[in-house]
């Protein structure tokens, strides 16, 4: 099983990481974190990689019922949505399967909300790459 | 396998969740992120939880290390630790066992990355768990 829902548009990286904002926006996702994965590998060791942000998103009634489902549940919230540069025109936008979630807790009382989250990113990693598609 | 490095302390949750920054911080974490589970859920949906916090745990040399290996692993990074009460005067304080991060790549390559923050977030564990039973 992969464990990433991905898409590649070719777009800058900035104009896909907003793109992205506004579709999981769009979905119910709140935006709960986000990590500049390069301006913190480079402040902290001095070291140069392509723009990269990890973006935490969270539908809350979602992550309630997760909670509710498995106590450590938070161990693996927010869904990570990866937003990082393959060149200048090129970007990849990915999202951590959440199945993932029902096979690492080996609770399958969780694959309903799973489902039901993988349908919402997915539904946003689609708006991204049709956005990009139609232009 | 279990998910979860855990540890359970007599003490409430503010206590604990300020020594859970402390010995993070002794291990050589930073925090990146941090999410009030409890406040988000009270404001989103209205409804009532016991305390509950998510840091986003990151050394940034081990981050850089898994990233370099696996270019989607930060769809699982940082490594959370979360913090909830169990009852006003007990908390448990657990954190994601980064070898779930070899698991769900099946990139064994990321062994020797996950097995060093494995043990220094033990340690980071072992040091909450020690300050209060020392008292």
């Amino acid at each position: 099983m992969s464990y990433a829902l991905p898409t590649t548009v070719h777009r800058p990286f900035v104009e896909t990481l907003t793109a992205t904002r506004e579709s999981l926006a769009s979905q119910g996702f709140g935006v709960l974190t986000e990590i500049d994965i390069k301006a913190t590998l480079k402040l902290k060791l001095d070291v140069d990689i392509p723009s990269q942000v990890i973006l935490g998103a969270c539908r809350p009634p979602l992550a309630h019922a997760a909670l509710q489902l498995e106590p450590s549940a938070g161990l693996l919230l927010p869904c990570n949505v990866v937003v990082r540069a393959l060149d200048d025109a090129t970007t990849v936008v990915e999202a951590l399967d959440p199945q993932v979630i029902v096979s690492v807790t080996h609770n399958d009382a969780l694959s309903p909300v799973a489902d039901d989250v993988g349908r919402l990113l997915q539904a946003a990693l689609d708006t991204v790459t049709h956005a990009f598609a139609d232009e």
